[in-house]
């Protein structure tokens, strides 16, 4: 009885390209994240319940897959769900084994998690998370090293991007100048909306949120200053004269751009800027455990939303426990990055195919020959496959072709008795008859 | 409230010295795959129970982890349950894709798996597994590189180790011969466990299931063939001439060791052998899908058991309403591998630290300075760090040690001065006033 297979909705299956293009963007970030000595770490798709349970909102908690208990314990409530995020799981991992961390503590993840929305275009019950945390330090340092990494990793993959920053202690300071301090979630989670819902429907969603018209009125010209980054700097200076946190993270902020313009100034190796640094006041990424710098990175090129995005954190573990440690760390979204790469086709076209050469044999003979040349090629570092049975010429030609193999070596007996093969350049149609020798050198350049 | 972080039984935290070692494994693992053509693939964590379901027997089943329903669904039956294996989601995959896939289908696929077993040592509920597969030829040539892909990966990996091979038709043939065709699965379920339990209990096994105190008789010279693979694949012939099902097994095993030897006598870069490849008719495997030649391969030089092992297949997808299909493939056990490596200390020492270079700075001065010194070696490809504070120099020269970083650069005002750094190897002690160029010559070799 045949059974129709499926996946379950929401999650996808990735064959041979999608994988090589995921790896592309996965292996380019690890290379730069290694650069600055950032450390993988995994930790299991499994958390306890109580891991998870109150640390993403009441939303949040129905969004978690809960797994069934196995054995007796069957019937009684789940006690295990599967990873909703990495953050969480990070914040657990530090406590849990902070007497074996070195910091500060530099690590990054890159794996999956699980959550049981609405599955829509662009939006899965599992997708990849690709997260970057220096954590045990406040040092500014951290900061510049995440905007390093970003400009980096963009560069390498040819993106070009503008890294939005902002502070939530600028928005706490703006929170109390317009006289409504207690108000500084409502309203980060507000202005959060901007880019999606525009200035009008943020107005009413402050005032629903129970900001006072005076207090939306004397918001208005802090979303709109003009200017450079660091006029906008100097015209905060004034308005937020009043706040300690709000001047704190003027500081703050003046120091990063400071930071970042010195190294990017710098004779030793400058390299041509592919991406824009720029305050954007409007930026206030909803999550509450922020409260110091945060980041959101939008493509210039594509209408995709953000693709990178993090931030500051003073007190990520204290829900395990562990006051006190400050922290900054940013989250590339593979996905998307996904999406912006197809559509500015800037995926390397090797990536189509790794086999570099499949060579085709007409018969028994000449196809032990030809698993003799593959292992020569083989222990050159060249990628070789041998169709594995003296099939018709044309079925064989047809793998290579679907395959997008840009090379074949055609066996015959004529070839095996010269000590050659009949080298087929898939792009060209172009055949020459070649000695391994020349083969090898043909094929590694 | 402090919760005290734990994650649930069975599973496990991976730090980066640990990931190191696993990625240093799975990297060569991949690089080997990639040099025969075999292409990546990735499912998802989660089937359908019904593609799960009655493909690991009433065992199985019981330990297949059950996801509770989201939302209003909640309280019905689970729906879905965490993978168990990679071959079923690789059955179900072939099977939905099959009109995108390109035959032969060389894939290779490396993901955790999970299962409801008791936790013991060195079994978790959280594993990965690693398989490689070509589909869609009944070619030897599969068997072929299958092998010569575990010379290869146990080659690099410095394991010295001996590819068991047996074949399930010789097996079948064997059930033939003494008598008792029907029983040619409780044969092979009994004497896969010669190695674990002794022949005695083996053979009261056999008589449990059935098989007369003849054909238990009769099979034991079987199990005893003495002599090299090729000696005893001769007597093989005289004792299954009767069997025509044994006489092709036989066939097969002849033309896989031909085949292997031709291509490791070639005067084309022999290299020299790390491994034998041996007829080991004791070799059964419990899995009832095998139907042709099966593998195991086991490390000379540590106690572990199988650390890799598969067959031939020829209806993996029938379960899923394509039949006919044959396929060879293997596994690599990833956490056994580890611990052969651990066990004969054969990690490269060079995974204990990916940063080369920790730059530490007296002063808020000398950090800008490191900053930029730091930039300049990573656009060489070096993985430097500045320690982000100007600590004490014992704290930062601590860091070094505990992460075990070869080179740390120390910056001071005089170093500063001089456009130099005080260049410290942590391994000799040794200390050098050098210049920016020097040290990217000293760093890089």
């Amino acid at each position: 009885m045949a059974q129709k297979p499926s996946i379950p909705k929401g999650t996808r299956d990735f064959g041979q390209l999608e994988m090589a293009r995921r790896n592309y963007i996965f292996d380019t970030i690890r290379s730069v994240f290694a650069l600055y000595g950032f450390q993988q770490i995994e930790t299991p798709a499994m958390e306890n319940l109580s891991t998870l349970m109150g640390k993403y909102g009441e939303e949040g908690d129905k969004l978690l897959f809960r797994i069934q208990n196995s054995g007796e314990k069957a019937a009684l409530a789940p006690e295990k769900g599967l990873r909703y995020d990495l953050t969480v799981p990070f914040a657990r991992y530090v406590v849990q084994h902070r007497e074996e961390i070195t910091f500060p503590f530099k690590r990054f993840q890159i794996q999956p998690v699980w959550r049981a929305d609405r599955p829509q275009k662009g939006r899965y019950r599992e997708f990849y998370q690709c997260d970057v945390d220096v954590i045990g330090s406040d040092s500014l340092i951290g900061e510049l090293e995440l905007i390093q990494i970003v400009e980096e990793v963009y560069r390498r993959l040819g993106i070009r991007v503008c890294l939005h920053i902002n502070n939530r202690k600028i928005l706490a300071g703006i929170a109390e100048v317009i006289g409504a301090p207690d108000k500084i979630v409502d309203i980060t989670v507000a202005i959060d909306k901007l880019d999606k819902i525009g200035i009008d429907a943020v107005n009413a969603e402050l005032r629903e949120r129970g900001l006072s018209d005076e207090a939306v009125s004397a918001l208005q010209p802090l979303l709109n200053l003009s200017g450079s980054s660091a006029e906008k700097l100097t015209a905060l200076r004034t308005i937020l004269a009043g706040s300690e946190t709000g001047l704190r993270g003027i500081e703050e902020m003046e120091e990063i751009f400071e930071l970042v313009n010195s190294q990017r100034s710098t004779s030793i190796n400058s390299q041509p800027s592919t991406f824009n640094l720029e305050l954007d006041l409007c930026l206030a990424r909803g999550l509450n455990y922020y409260t110091g710098a945060i980041f959101e990175v939008k493509a210039l090129d594509a209408q995709i939303g953000s693709i990178t995005g993090g931030g500051r954190y003073d007190n990520l573990t204290g829900i395990f426990g562990l006051p006190n440690v400050s922290g900054v760390g940013i989250s590339f979204g593979a996905d998307r990055i996904y999406d912006v790469l197809t559509e500015l086709n800037l995926f390397p076209t090797s990536l189509q195919s790794a086999t570099q050469i499949l060579f085709a044999a007409f018969g028994p003979d000449e196809l032990r020959y030809a698993l003799t040349w593959a292992k020569s090629l083989r222990a050159n570092g060249v990628a070789a496959e041998v169709y594995p049975e003296p099939a018709k010429m044309k079925k064989q030609m047809g793998y290579a072709d679907a395959r997008q193999i840009p090379f074949v070596a055609i066996v015959g007996g004529d070839e095996m008795a010269q000590q050659k093969v009949m080298l087929k350049n898939m792009a060209t149609g172009e055949q020459q008859l070649v000695s391994l020798d020349q083969l090898n050198e043909k094929i590694r350049k």
